[in-house]
């Protein structure tokens, strides 16, 4: 296994604990729960959003605490839910009289745990709402879930809600706000090779060396189909042409374009990526008004990339545009 | 070959299209030359600075220019250094009444190509500094040098010397800066797979998949010795103790910690690294005063990290913690 690991089962942990030593002033580790928090949560004065789901796809979710984006993360272990209690104990912990709002990728475990840590959390007082994300346009009910999958396009779902908390929006107003962007946002992703779990030690599925696996999941589920290799316009084409008639976004219309590294593909490739889908967005009469490359949310090691649009208006743009703060970018 | 790419030859200008596409108001492309520049440069009362070098190191140094960094980036081919005349075509785009800041990382190549590309930018009348970066501990008279190569240690350089240009400091000010820096500032890095250029199509070297390189250079250099491939942890520490001692960093010391990401290495691997390095300087009674964990100089794909230690005194923190903002994040 070529991967930088100690023991497999310390993988998550060690990571949270390099994330802490990194962000020493502005973010807390507390280990019985995975629990990654802003230093200064819960405030009084705003809604704590919290985010939990599998690890393996950093920087989604832990390196995206901070102001401006969540208050907390809570992940399980790598491409697994997290616990029930995990979920209990981060909502009990960030509780604020403004409430606790939980964002969730759609697959069935982080459904369960989450429902079940809410309804918890809740007979001890709490007040909890959920935005679910299910952008992925791929496939319905995958290995994983009943609906689409959340994948990549969390991230501004993230970043619009996490804008509104900040400046003080109640929890009604962030719901209706996170439900929002999710009803405009759609992705596909696809993969030039598998992923290796470090506990599993070798790759999670075979992909020949002239193949490539279209609309595939974060946590390597299948996608659409299995292709031979396209060359890189080829491949943006046929992600364009999954996602754009979906909403469908339109000519005239302003969007948000984002090209997702997986993990293992080099940034120079998703801005060849960027390129085409640019030129053919404004070719199809849409205006890419923001944009986005790089790794928003990865399958460990997966070389490959997902293509995420999102359909602005004022409103979103606005919480785009605000400053946020993480762990490993100002957004 | 698994990566995205159409044509290999036009793999640099598609990715430079890709950058300038997403980044209209603040960098302009110029084909010709490879160059990515501000589109505010040159500014008559500031000294340009000017990067190049091979390409397959992104985001060093195309995503590199912004305010507060380069001014502008020329780079080569894939591990090319760039031709003469685009140092000199740069250099006379870039000139101002302040003079022109050659970054260079210390490689054969693109030193005969800045030293050729500068006399001739001068016999017109252009007034041109150097600054060359030679971080990496691994080796002297590596495959492509004279003496140590330059590294991920040159995001330091660059931030520093942005930074005070950017507040209008003349050139010499600059050389100052920049070669104190680079004194302070030592790598080592490793790999743990090749990588793959788009126009040879296969790993540029091979390696076992229970091996790995030490001290590897990012061109797929040889390093100091090929070993058995061992945990993180001792991986870390033995980076540690190639840096540590080069210098010396010593007890009592503040110092920046950057574990770079070669470009196939997920960023929780990353984390991971960096966890044990803070714990073991911190032990060893340094103190991590700033530290830069993610993608800083790449190697295409590699699967493989580098270590970088700076010791820190009052003016080089000043200049690392100045806004700067670029094509993929503001530092």
């Amino acid at each position: 296994m070529k991967k930088f690991v100690n023991d497999p089962n310390q993988y998550v942990a060690e990571m949270l604990t390099g994330i802490a030593l990194a962000n020493p002033d502005t973010l807390r580790y507390v280990p019985d729960y995975n629990l990654i928090m802003r230093t200064d949560a819960p405030n009084d004065n705003k809604v704590s959003i919290i985010q939990g789901s599998g690890s393996g796809h950093e920087p989604a979710h832990v390196m995206s605490v901070g102001k401006g984006m969540l208050d907390a993360a809570c992940p399980g272990d790598v491409f697994s839910a997290p616990p029930m209690d995990y979920v209990l104990e981060s909502s009990k912990m960030l509780a604020s009289p403004k409430g606790v709002l939980h964002l969730i990728n759609n697959y069935t475990g982080d459904r369960m745990a989450f429902d079940m840590g809410k309804e918890m959390a809740e007979a001890e007082g709490v007040r909890i709402e959920t935005v679910l994300v299910d952008d992925d346009v791929a496939v319905s009910d995958s290995t994983y879930t009943v609906g689409r999958r959340g994948v990549a396009g969390n991230f501004f779902v993230m970043k619009v809600v996490g804008a509104a908390a900040e400046q003080g929006a109640d929890i009604d107003e962030l719901v209706r706000l996170g439900n929002k962007v999710n009803s405009v946002t759609r992705t596909m992703g696809m993969a030039l090779t598998s992923c290796t779990p470090p506990a599993k030690g070798s790759p999670l599925f075979d992909l020949g060396d002239d193949e490539m696996e279209m609309g595939v999941g974060i946590h390597g589920e299948p996608g659409r189909r299995r292709e031979k290799l396209h060359n890189a316009n080829e491949i943006v084409d046929e992600l364009l042409d999954a996602v754009v008639p979906d909403l469908p976004y339109e000519k005239g219309d302003n969007v948000a374009l984002m090209i997702n590294g997986l993990g293992g593909t080099p940034i120079s490739e998703l801005y060849l990526l960027y390129g085409h889908a640019h030129e053919q967005l404004e070719a199809r009469g849409m205006h890419v008004q923001r944009n986005y490359v790089g790794e928003y949310c990865t399958s460990l090691d997966m070389a490959g990339a997902s293509l995420t649009l999102v359909k602005l208006d004022d409103e979103i743009v606005k919480g785009l545009a605000a400053p946020a703060e993480t762990a490993i970018r100002t957004f």
